[in-house]
């Protein structure tokens, strides 16, 4: 069992905020993230995109953002559970809270932060009658650990960016890469979709368009795809593999928060807005793009905002009738659970004579 | 009469970034400071001083912040009023504001957004019984442009950073500094008082102390001022000099803004945080540590959260019955007033070949 003060679901730019606003109020958190790292969509769908609303960066990268919300984070020393999603919660007697992911992982905390996003991450399938029977067994939708692929057979299908990236990045690493895409055109950054052409050239990765993988082939495990071409319409063919990965995208879906007994709207949490931002469940609360509320924006910058007032009633619960008083962080500085200290330096009383 | 969208009262942070947030959605902004430039107590009071809880940033100078915001605002080509207070405001009959300065310049707009922080600096004054016969002739308690100084002599009397760093910056551009403190020790950065130990070796600043100016003198216009030294304490002595400038710090005071009618509570203006930040008064918005509401924290990240939804209610009021889809900025990009187009480089669609 896993146990903290604040359990955070969800570890994109707002629950990765909260961990700081916490540390400033001496409260530890955990990170709960389907995603197999942490930064959400702004890491795993756009890390190369600029944002140019964040406020006092006329211009950054989504990825960046996340790199810097890490850094800002990382002397209170937050857990990471990654790539397994949150999937029940259980109220105690005591007041607390247990949420078990879909991989069995049990956490528990007096105070749950919803920093869902949209959903959780669930990636498009392709229609392909076996493909369930092989999951976890030659067939993955995201790619978690790349030396996962060492010295293996790999297909890899899509036409966009993840589907250009990573067959640049494993065809260092797999000693075989196929890129089977529907169509001739790819849609991606300019810079990958030339590296692909390159790699092709030079025979470092088996380009098949167009084309469909229409069946998996395999006893225990994954051997082969059928692939279907278009230029070879009259028969279908196999290509021999230890792994294939579709990367058609990721769609998010609320999940199984939804059953959690919270009020829903719109297909996210409702809050109370006037103070904490607070669910209908005291001690859950819904912060960043998950949540809605009169007048709601679903900008990264809001989510900073509530997941500061959020920590407030949090500590609230967890010291009842403690009375917190505000610190600027100028004049105070901050005490990292590492025991780091950052601080303004001190102006010195001198004489001058 | 300078017309604009939205009139914001204080050019601190979340002036600025309501400026940003202004123009995405196609409004114009101008804002009035009393101070003689833009950052509010960030430039003012610690430009130098690190802040740790700025959202993404583990660390940054206020000044630098200041400078962030500024940049990310410019293209939406803000108007300045700077070193004037707003002192009086009428509203009009067609529902727009007229906001009228301490030194006459008035200003129209149909949306009034305080973000006054504590309030407007007000310098500490010296109890020196004829000083008022002085102000703006000899006497200033703020430095707006060092080359009004230009080959004057000049008396600065204070004991901290202002103190020190102005007679710093001054003994290279008036023709005489005299610095005047009413103790040995001074209250700064080392590297100021260390060089002020050296400028007073080098003869380049006048050092009095322990000293206090008893008395000015001069008929039109400021001629000498009155010391009493402790070495000397059986008399007083005049040292001649056109100006004096007495740094004794600023004290924010909500001024002729507490007499606007709004419902003030704590020395803030109350708000509906439910919504969108309005004041008892339709159309006046008050955003950042000016205002006040049940869990409000005075921080700077609040601020911009509270800037952002003002403006969308800022638009329903310019723009009536009209609807606004949000546009994420990574997407859509940022249109400057000033012809500058921001947007993420655009994903490619080729073939491989």
């Amino acid at each position: 069992m896993i146990t903290t003060d604040i359990l955070i679901i969800g570890a994109g730019p707002t629950g990765l905020f909260t961990v700081f606003e916490a540390g400033l109020l001496k409260l530890k958190c955990h990170l709960i993230d389907a995603l197999p790292q942490a930064g959400g969509q702004c890491t795993e769908l756009y890390p190369k995109k600029p944002i140019y609303d964040i406020p006092a960066y006329p211009e950054i990268l989504a990825g960046d953002l996340t790199d810097k919300l890490l850094e800002q984070c990382k002397q209170f020393e937050p857990g990471f559970t990654l790539g397994e999603r949150a999937e029940t919660i259980e109220k105690q007697e005591d007041g607390s809270f247990i949420v078990t992911t879909n991989k069995g992982t049990k956490h528990q905390a007096p105070v749950v932060a919803i920093a869902g996003g949209l959903g959780s991450f669930e990636p498009r399938k392709p229609l392909i009658h076996n493909i369930t029977d092989f999951e976890d067994n030659g067939v993955e939708y995201m790619i978690k650990d790349p030396e996962f692929y060492r010295n293996k057979k790999v297909v890899i299908a899509g036409g966009g960016d993840s589907a250009l990236d990573w067959s640049i990045f494993l065809s260092d690493v797999a000693s075989e890469v196929t890129l089977i895409h529907r169509r001739n055109e790819f849609r991606g950054h300019l810079d990958s979709v030339e590296k692909v052409q390159e790699l092709k050239n030079t025979g470092k990765i088996n380009l098949i368009t167009p084309a469909e993988v229409m069946g998996l082939v395999g006893d225990d495990k994954l051997e082969a795809v059928v692939v279907k071409q278009a230029k070879h319409i009259e028969k279908e063919y196999e290509v021999d593999c230890d792994h294939f990965i579709p990367l058609f995208g990721l769609s998010p879906k609320l999940g199984p928060i939804a059953n959690w007994g919270l009020e829903i709207e719109k297909n996210a949490i409702k809050v109370d807005n006037s103070l904490d931002y607070q669910t209908n469940i005291p001690g859950i609360f819904a912060i960043g793009d998950v949540n809605t509320y009169p007048g709601k924006l679903k900008l990264i910058l809001c989510g900073f905002h509530e997941a500061t007032l959020m920590c407030q009633s949090a500590y609230q619960i967890i010291n009842p009738g403690k009375r917190y008083v505000l610190k600027y962080t100028t004049v105070a500085g901050v005490n990292g659970f590492d025991g780091t200290r950052k601080q303004a330096p001190k102006a010195v009383v001198k004489a001058i004579d």
